[in-house]
């Protein structure tokens, strides 16, 4: 690419280094789907993928928890009559919520954790009565873990490490033949024991447990997920090529947090400080 | 009363030998509410007091769950992060139906236990995941009662006493502060620690478990029962002052089926050996 | 309490002026539940309590309409073929949403008034069709209550004497048996006969209306009230503990807003004017 | 037609002494959707009618609710903050059933008023809450009439004249500018004032309410009604088709009892009477 | 109208040059409904007109299905066993979730079409598999209008001209006999080629398709018109009686941006160049 | 096993006729759960393994709807904003009603086609507005699969081969990966490409459309199958133990339609037929 290019995708340049340093060389407009973020700190081009992996979660929970994948050969759903499976989703954020939304489509006993009032309230609101909402303290995830077939991690915290709320001594109380979906693998997990697979090996045992932690979990969907970051993507898309880069982070603060690079220097303050690299604000 | 005029009302005569006596005597026509029964073996007349007091029982129950009323200061549907009490329905016909609608209504999570699968089928059908039908057998009741705040007993097996389906021993294995409600305490009570009470005074104590085991349970709601009872006897009503007995009984097995004394004879079986009368098949 | 600790609880200094002048007089620096406050003015510490109440207050309600306990004998919820009993909720508020969740799910017929059309969009979005809801004035409340079997008073404004919406005029035109539960009796009630019960002794009448005015519901039901309050709190515990009041006012407005006194001070414009004190604005 | 040639269709041969004169001459099979009846008299060839028309009876009634229609200009579903329309339906059965489905979706206050018990509890099951279902009897008819925005008569009995329940005194004490859709008007209306109309003059006034009262509601979508209706006598003609008539009438009473006319006598008994002919039993 | 005098009302002075000139002239205060804006740009005096429009247009849309009306004879919900209308609805805003909720209610398929993902998540959110949600661009857009049974139009830009989203070419595209309500007509119609109609003659045919176009359509029904719009106003209105103009409109900037004319100047920025005068900041 | 003893089980004697002979040989009275019987011809202990299948199909398609797997790489329930997958479930019997709940869970587009009217309305009435019920014929079954991203073969008869419904030439129409389950594989598959698989070697490709045809699906989820199938049988094996053979058979037509062999006698028709043995009545 040459100076004054835009390059508009997933960037993470915290791990990639080599090609932020290019990016500077190069004097490319580098923004970041990853660092759009709006006023009240959400992040639009996250949102649909998250969307995703959290329903998905569910699903490929469901399909482990078969005799022949290794699970303890449960249907979520029971039947009438026959206990329903109890499903543990560790976070009520985006992926939280979409999962719970699975999980409660299959007939599973859902319990959500999360320690924001207002998301377990919106939660109880919308799915009166087919939702368990607990404030999730070191107790209470301790106990639902304990008792669930299916443990679903969904904590993200924006631009950080996931805090490792699920330890291994929870996962060694859990009944063999469970499993555990890790969506927040992509930071680190949220679960202990947990270590990114592919689609082609997902899963791994440890203390009996199934242990499902594909790192990019939408690419098991394409089709879905492609509509769906193109969706989210198309309103800077179209400002940018519109406007120009400039005009649009001058007109909307929310593309110019997306701005990673700029004319040879760092324009966003926590990608400069992971490259080692001085923070240029930026001024369009 | 004399001969020929028409007792059309809740008779219970196998429990009240000398008013059976008395209407042989008096060759009065006894219809008895409790044995109009439909071909399919309902008891059309017995469903309204069902439906009210399975409704009731809840409603009962979550009040003395209060501290002040002795119970263990829970709310039924607790409140977003907070878990939600356990109401645990042993029966899910008329009573436990409409006692399993309260306790979902009050965000409550439900158990109901039945061995009738079209039964469980039905309410797994319209509350979709609101609900969690187990087969009852005494494992699972032992399981589901230990772990209830709130046991509704709803087991009425008609025309004979209800099985004592919860122990003492399961009573002793639930948490101090716990209700339990018998709706069949009028049949002899489907809980082994349970002996009818009063609406003056309605509860008693056993290992710490609150009883809830008033006899007449849609008497605390007599403008909604009296009416429910009224649109049931209606046809009934109709029936007889139009054709008068002979007639109604003839056109109709159901209405027949109620006649218990007719002319000086017995005319129902089971009344007739309750008795210790002779059995005379109707005539009209 | 020695100067530089932290008392952390409802402190409601406005009414209690001789624990104001000796935090005061204490350096104690005084933080208060009731004045934790966000940017678009919600109570959070308020919110639980609130919760619990509008939850209670319907099965409160429900409980007195039983005969022996005076009221006029309905079931809320009817049967089938019976009518079903009306509920008028005053304020779609924390308390109203939540009265509204239980009477719905008791099967009342509802109707909610407020003047808030967001408020009342969101409850006919997620209740489709099992709410009525109804833009409050003078002529509508006095239409709604005169029809309710039970009206819920849970109008309560921050900081402020509840408005007394329903006058004893529009109680008179009430069926007799009828009960009014006042949630807002702790801020003066926002009916006009009304004024604090206590849990042993809960009720009164007024021109036959059954008035339940218990001044501290949720103390009914402390399990569930004392881990609802815990969830709210904690946040703010976990930050006074780790970083000392000073940085969490200072890293925090919604915490600065709770402190009332600070040493020697007294840091919350309406408190002061309440203690007749200046008002020494936070400096930390 | 000839002899031995089987005409298929609605029939009403009591209406069309002339065309049964006819079939009975020339010795055509005229086999009656309407006679078609099963073991527990259901219709299964008029079912798809009444569902269209119990549909369609309160989208029409909504809509001449409109001003310009001289409606009194009111939406059955309100918008929240105002009050929603109140719709009445006059009996449960399959027209009162979808048109209560159609009023509960456009927001509406649905009462249903029946006689059978069955009918109101299945109907409470299934809509939880969004509907008021009554006993039916004049005062309670009466009572609901009077506040109805729009009435829905759907009162038919099998093979006879619907019964009149609606008053004209009931209709004198309705609010000028409210709607009544009889569907039973093809069997004389259970609406006293109610006389057939057409779809190109489909309403006239009485006593300032408007009535809609066209006598094959249906035929306004015809693509939805012939379907309907093919897909219910599917299973008939194919029997027909490939049994011939006897086979098909021998094997199952269902059919047969569709028969009146066969081999130049009258089949069905109650058509015989009306036709003043003898009655012939079917003998395949 | 006199100096000082004010007129608070729908103005719409871009479109009524006269009339603004008037006010100018004669000094009156005009506060126009539709320039009253809250500062996260909601319209709130435009809302409830919104909300009856939408869920009119169903309404009329379904009407005019009719064949009698020239369309092409279904019924939106169908009947079981039948296919169901489709309802295309152009926009998710409050006409749009208004028209959805309708036509869900009424059996529909129903796909909502917009380029908001919160509108369309909270729309999936609380009609879960109700719902279709597609983000909306030209081929989106073609392939469901080709598909419908009721095209809804609902795109409103505030302040501006709806965009054309919906070609001719689509229309051609449909089936003949199809419907379009354009709600969005008062600002030129989001369908190009709508133009307004009355209540008296409200449609007409474009390549067979049915055009309901009518420009004001809550007059239809007045009386829940002037109820929403009343409550919508009232505090505004008790601001301006209880404060006058200058406070009300210094203490809250929602007030304010409703002055368009004040003491002679124009005091709204859009409605000043629309007039051709200069912009006079509003100075109370 | 010896004469007398009971063999009451699984049985299957038309496909195991040496097991058939065998059991002649040794007087074992051979009662088959296939063969238990209701009046209204269900066929109870048949009801568990149908519920369990139908729940698992839709998880299992889901599953292979994924890229990974062969699939087309999309999201049964889609995201806001993107399309959501299509299900066409052929059959609405127990395993279809089964497969209908899950997909509708997971928030795909569904489908349902059968013959049966009152299946498509209980149906309807029960997920209001969340299915599509079509009448099942050669068009609509093409017309449905040629778009459906799922299909679910749910057509089973009662002791007959499972009809034909979806034929090679629909499947070839399909979308190439897309998935079919058919699970009526166990009695010869409802499509026309189905050959039975096993859980290690699931599925295969025709068309490019995915084919899994597992032949017993519950056994992937033993415990939640083993406790369905015990639940059922309950009733039967008490009865056996408490009363023998003879006295249960005589009480119950239900129970004695499953007898197949009794005393050296197949006293089954069906079996006998399928046996080439004499058809000998049971009479005990």
């Amino acid at each position: 690419m040459r100076e004054g290019q835009i390059l508009f995708t997933y960037l993470h340049l915290a791990a990639a280094q080599e090609l932020g340093a290019e990016l500077v060389k190069r004097k490319v407009s580098g923004v970041a789907y990853e660092t759009i973020e709006t006023d009240d700190r959400r992040l639009p081009l996250l949102t649909p993928m998250s969307a995703v992996a959290g329903r998905m979660s569910v699903q490929a929970g469901a399909s482990f928890l078969e005799k022949e994948r290794g699970g303890k050969g449960i249907l979520l759903g029971g039947v009438p009559g026959v206990r329903r499976g109890r499903v543990c989703i560790i976070g009520g954020g985006v992926v939280g919520a979409n999962a719970a939304r699975m999980a409660i489509g299959l007939g599973a006993r859902v319990t959500v954790l999360d320690i924001n009032q207002d998301v377990l309230t919106y939660l109880d609101d919308i799915y009166e009565g087919r939702i368990h909402t607990l404030y999730s303290d070191p107790f209470t995830v301790e106990a639902a873990v304990a008792k669930a077939d299916l443990v679903i991690g969904a904590v993200l915290v924006a631009g950080a490490r996931a805090p490792r709320l699920v330890t291994e001594a929870m996962i060694r109380n859990m009944e063999p033949g469970s499993v555990i979906v890790d969506v927040a693998v992509d930071q680190g997990g949220c679960v202990e024991t947990c270590r990114p697979t592919t689609h082609e090996d997902p899963t791994y045992l440890v203390h009996g447990v199934i242990h499902y932690c594909v790192a990019n979990m939408p690419g098991a969907v394409p089709r879905t997920s492609t509509f769906a970051l193109a969706n989210a993507t198309m309103p800077y898309v179209k400002a940018l090529a519109q406007k120009g880069l400039e005009k649009a982070a001058a007109d909307d603060p929310v593309m110019a947090r997306g701005v990673n690079t700029y004319r040879g220097g760092v324009t966003h303050p926590a990608v400069a400080e992971a490259l080692g690299q001085p923070y240029t604000p930026l001024s369009v």
